[in-house]
């Protein structure tokens, strides 16, 4: 058994950690520590976790997260886990960091779209960019791992195939992104009140989500050169899932067809993309509490566009369950192991 | 007195007409017909009546139309208005017509999009597009509305003041809309059942709604050529409520501000359009049962794009409410007359 | 045109106030305080009120308030309005307080339900309880009235018929009732979070909601003795509404036709209330914006037990809506003036 | 591996058979049945088993279903799995049917509750009821079990310690129970349409719901008299999740903390059954997707009464789940088998 421990317990991705953590089978869980909530047991948090998982929430200690894990997730917020995530990996333990703090390669980028400055500027870039579907390789070599966030994820599974093909004409490139209200977290306030969001729909950071920047750093890696595109997320009325919608025109003359056969060909042997039948399109529901991403294409004939849809699960694929995955990879066990749930639907 | 009838009383928006009618003041109900629920009274089809408005619902005859009624809004489904509205029409009566079966101006796209041989083709251009902000001196003159449909009421106003000074580069144009779940209508069907439809997201009908030729003649007829865009709708999990993220690159230099000031000035007579303060953003609450649309724009530097968003209740500006403000126009009466209802929020 | 002015603009039931005042007819807001937001203009407090009302909300001044109103609205929180309405009143003002600090007359009451002392206890007793139904000549002759809580007046245009008439069997009684979200205000916290709200049903303050009080020195009045009864409270997913199911033994035999005989006669000239057809059951959706109850009963005969239901909307009837009801009492206006809104489904 | 099949896996209690045979881990799905699918794959009836179960729906042959499976699961609808469980019954195979056709053990209650002759009435009082909390061992030794209703099972397993021992004064109890929309199926409806039900609550059926029979006839097998009282159901504006708040005296003296201490001790041993610690109570959003069942108790000292709250997910705990509870007892496998989910939330 693998000893892991989860640093941050309190939030919505601490808590489904501990959900993929408790019926993987091959890990055990021997450390948890909340910030605000030490001292807790985990269903004095959260309560649905009564008869589950009990274990006490400790403060944060290197020497006993050293003393007790073989690996930590690191599930704190932006901000907070660059002060400890370089004392982790020093320890020698393997790490994966779920913030946004190691996803960025560059300093500057880091301070110019989360407006702080890094206090840990030596560890960009010696995180592996956690993406099993592209990076598979490098992450089961990999001791340090940036779990990516949840728009990215969509974004880049639903664009990899055509970008690393040089298929994507990146000026015509838009991606219009929904997501529900678990993306923001487990701290109450008023845009995320239940008068105020139920039965309503509006953008929010409209081409200024810091999210931007770690996609067009990892898009331009698979499609070798700088690229730029609009991105505008959207709140949705309800509480999980991720839809993206990407509008683009193609580099070169294709038919609808072959786009599926590209997409089906990339994601051939990954477990958890699932490239749907022609004319089926991905709904949220669909995905909802599991780790998998479901992508479609279409063709407009009439303006020449491609219009790409991927979905997935914000706190499963968006987080959570891809932080399983990376430490499947990471140990040597079966990637999809502790993975395979059903999604919940209706 | 204006005496006005209802034809097709029983759907959803058949329903907002008696409640923009009700409180109206200066007309009177006269006459209201439902095909399937001729014999019963309002509340007995829509139990939030009772009390308020407690008509018997006639089948439809012309002569008691003509007889009883001034002017007559038709909420027939599309496919079987075009029976009914040449015969309204005929008889000398003012027709406001909320079906799409009198907005396209040519039987062929109607085929096309329709799927459908239009029954009453040389009826087809004789209808005023009933848009008051565009086409206002239009409606007034007009006996024969057709009243627009719920996107392209939202994606018209939110591009007008752009496409009318030939400032949209129509080749980069894209729009992505989201719609509450009533703009589907009040019988039911799998995909709009509860559980299929709560805590769910998703595309349909992918660059092939039939609204698209609607909207492409309309903004066609404002820039001065034809037009074609990529146009994807997706159903939110609530009830009332569009909203629109248009993207696209303007035919010439131009500032953010310059981009709100033309927006300002074009709406700048019309009571139902809300121009934003720079920085804020429409929400679908922010119009919730009210006849408003509001309207931001954001500008993109980083890929020379704008960002336009507009906000529509779809059963009242993008359907029943925009239908009184015709009447209202059509009947020299003033344009807000009992449409000065304060969107409900929370 | 009477002039009246909105202490507390901030909250729901501020915002709602501003709604019915906005389209009422006979009178003029005049003067608009907020203690968080002063300075502020409404449409920076409630977006939606862009274009509608744009008054910019003082600081409270009682000097202002004499100066600038006939009657005014005290929309304040529970323990803030017992500072500021005697001050009011005093001042001659006509002052409708729609919070719990002069519903209940025993100051031991108070300390006992709401944890607080009251601060001006000489005023308790002084307000008529504004529910029009039971106490239209009292108020019509108040110049301070004390505006029911929500789940007071769900409860006691519920019961008020058969209570009147010694028909409930006190010992019997229980009171399930389910409440949207907007009940609870405006200000954030977990439990309104919406994740934590969106698909989850709970009660809150299980037999012990400070409501309780108020309801049982009132139907305690309409019984001419002192009674209790079991009260749980619920949290509905949604916004508005309030469905309360009573559950009591009838004193005497009696059937079911005969109990609708007694709420129809006793409701029967109540613009408000709609005692349903029999065999209709109350829904939320059908009171949505309005100010109706709307109730209906059912015999069981295998228990002997009456079931009795009522549905409002927690802002209108249950607050802003009675308000107003209350001013056009008291003002000399036709009852339901500025009041005969249609509800809102879908 | 023990085969199993699934008789009638379209509608969504069959869906949710899949979940939990899927990941069970000791079963293996080896029929599969739709009478309205038949020759379509379980991903073109739910989407969201691509690629998890592709299993082909066959029609319905007894000889299939006997040669490839040792015990089936029939999620056929009320009213038609009279006509097939007695043929399987008969055929050897062990049977659990979530119908309510085998529940009842009276004829003559089976046609005044369902309104329909039984056609099998000679099975009646054949099946064990499969409440594994109270029939443990009759389900142990059963080969043909009914699996109760998703009311009946919160209803009994809150009352089930008060009842056995004689604490229940039954002419006092009241059940007031709220339902989200999956369990009224998967077949589309005005009712269910969405809507009709967002934003939206209210009763149905009220003392008139059929399962009241089915909850009298186990209560009074527990109290060893008859009993009778009061149930009505509503409707949630939510997908999953039954909360029933139970009112009642008790027949003795008793302190709040000693009905704690007693339904401890019940359901000391149970692994579903969570008696939540004083003070907290039920949430839906805590059993979401899971088999637990949620109780509370609070005492109201005002009137001596006792209120008792249980909650359960309607498809898990009070369908599918308890199947697999059963399958696991009647198959000499850990009860908890496949079971051990933690709930979702948020």
């Amino acid at each position: 058994m693998i000893r892991v421990g989860v640093i941050g317990a309190t939030g919505y991705t601490g808590s489904e950690l501990l959900r993929f953590i408790f019926s993987h089978g091959q890990i055990e869980l021997t450390y948890v520590t909340s910030y605000s909530f030490a001292g807790k047991s985990l269903p004095e948090i959260h309560p649905h976790y009564r008869g589950v998982l009990e274990h006490v929430c400790a403060s944060f200690s290197l020497e006993e997260a050293v003393d007790k894990t073989d690996l930590v997730f690191c599930a704190l917020p932006h901000g907070e886990a660059m002060d400890l995530v370089p004392l982790l990996v020093e320890a020698g333990l393997k790490v994966i960091d779920l913030s946004a703090d190691f996803r960025l390669t560059n300093a500057d980028t880091y301070l110019k779209w989360y407006k702080k400055e890094h206090c840990a500027p030596q560890y960009l870039g010696k995180a592996v960019y956690g993406l099993p579907e592209i990076y598979k390789q490098e992450i089961k070599n990999a001791s340090f791992v940036a779990n990516p966030g949840c728009y990215p994820t969509a974004v880049l599974l639903g664009l990899a195939p055509l970008a690393e093909q040089g298929l994507v004409d990146w000026e015509t490139l838009v991606v219009d992104a929904k997501s529900g209200t678990s993306g923001a977290g487990r701290v109450p306030s008023t845009t995320l009140h239940f008068p105020e969001c139920a039965e309503n729909f509006r953008a929010y950071k409209v081409a200024e989500h810091q999210h931007t920047a770690e996609m067009e750093q990892e898009l331009g890696r698979l499609a070798g050169k700088r690229v730029a595109f609009t991105f505008v997320p959207h709140l949705l009325p309800m509480v999980r899932g991720i839809l993206c919608t990407f509008y683009l025109r193609p580099t070169v003359k294709i038919k609808e067809n072959e786009v599926w056969d590209i997409y089906r060909e990339f994601y051939r042997k990954e477990k958890f993309v699932r490239v749907l039948p022609a004319a089926l399109m991905p709904e949220t529901r669909n995905v909802y509490g599991s780790n998998f991403c479901d992508i479609a294409c279409k063709w407009d004939p009439r303006t020449g566009r491609l219009v790409i849809l991927a979905a997935i699960d914000n706190l499963v694929k968006g987080a959570a369950g891809q932080a399983l995955q990376n430490m499947n990879l990471m140990s040597g066990l079966k990637e999809e192991q502790g993975l395979q749930l059903v999604p919940l639907r209706p």
